[in-house]
């Protein structure tokens, strides 16, 4: 460990392009007001100054009308815990509702970390199949056949899961139908709304969830990770049950999460996400400007028809071409989006590869449409 | 959800002190470098630009380097791995090791979080009893008769643990004596050094630690949650294993962990934690300099003696007295304090309360003892 070695770590520079296209990255760009937040609550265990050891009932800083108020009647869900993000917030709720050897029943297009949680809790997964390519739906119906498997081998469901929409295709599935039929079987239903939370309008009670998680990071303009988990009634209770050793902590919790700035970059972009998620069909019109004109250049948005969600996977067999004669190979992509101020594609794809229009100016969603056909017609012409 | 309601959200402010005595806060104040990673790296997932599925594998920036390399030579073990923080790095660790139903043997001392983690892990407790007042101490040998208590009532024993200095009293257990016998046993031996690692010097292969947890908001100068989770030889491969489902993605860590501008603070500041855990005589110099004087005050240190690290306990009947008869009684220390620019005690302690001198200026510890003999003055005059 030299001095050299180590100085370098001090000044530690990201060199991001003006636009950036990674689904992962949209929803998570800050608001000015929460990069006040991360200078004023940065230090370690800022939000913490006047806590009687419960976090989610500090008043100063208002965590407890955030927490207790403000994000149950946003999300349409009785209790909301703040999390360190989606995946943990699946991973709680498993814990908490189901016992090792239980089956989860999740949709084909569900996110690896979906699949993680149930197996680091021990439990089993049923995939409802989504269809092949190119839209990848998964039908709601497919719940009960998946169900149905489950129990002919004698199989105990303990949970059902939905990505909505998944983080591949940015599919959108409507949740009524599978949440009518887990009530019906008596199996509590999360939805995952890591890329919806914070995005799009969603009112838990409406669509029948009885657990939802969201990320902050992902979705609602926070420094990560957080996330929420919200939930409701009974199953509110046990996944968030007191323990019975230490007074007033949350055990699947270990009693309190994001102790930090995170929290606070959360509460102050949410008058923004409020706001934002208002302006949702904004979104969808552009995503589906890009679409269109995409198509147009032999770029063939995947998934739904018409699209829904500004995460978008495409097919570019013009791409993938190209990629076999350019300099540099499949990598050319990424140069040349590079070279054009475009960033969030990641290196070396070129036939398939997704992104994402969320909060792109019109203006910007040209850039990125014509850059695009400037590049496909610099290496064809 | 008003707009008002809402808008209160844009700009909390936090209005600490200038000198601030929580010990929880001490050790986690940000480094100017880390302060600046939090304006360079804080909108969510930017430090995944170039992930490739591996978030402790990512060359640019370097955390493959940071995680693999500086803080296993840190830590002196051999794996080590970016947690929310020690509590999750406990949990982490149980999860992995133990099965329900087994018994986790900690110190008396041990912090809540500890006991949490054994809980939400479906562990049981066994104790290794602090001795009373004044000085709480831990005693090696109790672990052997803890062992025999497990045994003798036919228990599985799963893990022991041991707090390095516990939360409370800052007092100092040697390990080396507890993971010798803990290595005869066969039993994991995890250290939780939430209030060590990144204060003092610590080598987890000197010390014969199985598996190590730090906490980078508490100790580390970095913005949390994070913490750090090291583990030797089998215990590591068992502790991040691979999944068996989701390739190259660990279990435990549910993929990844930290996927923000916390673990760039946590690098940008390790170079100034590397220096100043060199430091660490100055610390103890500083804090004995205060015990001295506030035992001429009435105010009793607790814990060990001579006490050998920053965060200390107090009793203090001379506080206790005045706070019978004071305006706003008990609450008379923390507005003293206040108006004389010191923070950190939590408002309504009088008779027993716990502060850190952690990288406080003489100056600012002479401040602190004269303000502590000004207003017992101020009462008693």
């Amino acid at each position: 460990m030299t001095l050299d070695h180590l100085e370098r770590l001090k000044c530690l520079k990201r060199g991001i392009s003006g636009i950036n296209l990674d689904p992962l990255q949209r929803g998570g760009i800050l608001t000015p007001e929460a990069r006040d937040a991360l200078m004023e609550w940065g230090d370690g265990y800022s939000v913490c100054d006047f806590c009687n050891g419960e976090i989610d009932r500090i008043r100063n800083p208002p965590i407890e009308d955030f927490v207790h108020g403000l994000l149950p009647e946003f999300l349409g869900i009785d209790e909301v815990r703040i999390t360190h993000g989606a995946r943990e917030g699946m991973y709680a709720a498993m814990h908490a509702l189901c016992r090792p050897g239980d089956v989860v029943v999740v949709d084909g297009n569900a996110h690896y970390t979906a699949i993680l949680a149930a197996e680091r809790a021990g439990l089993e997964v049923e995939y409802v199949p989504a269809s092949g390519s190119p839209h990848y739906k998964v039908n709601p119906a497919g719940y009960a056949e998946a169900f149905q498997r489950v129990k002919d081998r004698g199989g105990r469901i303990g949970m059902a899961l939905l990505t909505y929409p998944d983080g591949n295709y940015g599919n959108i599935v409507d949740p009524r139908e599978v949440s009518a039929f887990c009530h019906e079987e008596e199996v509590p239903f999360l939805l995952n709304g890591a890329y919806s939370v914070g995005r799009m309008p969603l009112n838990a009670g409406d669509l029948g969830v009885d657990i939802i998680v969201g990320s902050g990071h992902k979705s609602m303009a926070s420094s990560g990770p957080i996330g929420v988990l919200g939930a409701r009634g009974s199953y509110a209770k046990r996944i968030f049950a007191k323990s019975a050793l230490k007074k007033n902590k949350e055990v699947e919790l270990l009693g309190c999460t994001v102790r930090g700035a995170g929290l606070i970059t959360m509460m102050a972009s949410f008058p923004h996400v409020v706001e934002r998620v208002g302006r949702w069909d904004e979104e969808v019109r552009k995503a589906r400007a890009l679409c269109s004109a995409f198509e147009g250049l032999g770029i063939v948005p995947q998934g739904d028809r018409p699209h829904s969600h500004d995460l978008i996977f495409f097919e570019a067999e013009v791409l993938y071409e190209i990629s076999k004669k350019a300099k540099k190979g499949r990598y050319f992509l990424y140069r040349d989006l590079k070279a054009r101020g475009i960033c969030g594609i990641k290196a070396g794809l070129t036939r398939r590869f997704k992104l994402s229009t969320y909060m792109l100016k019109d203006n910007e969603i040209e850039a990125v449409i014509d850059a695009f056909a400037d590049i496909i017609e610099s290496h064809q012409g």
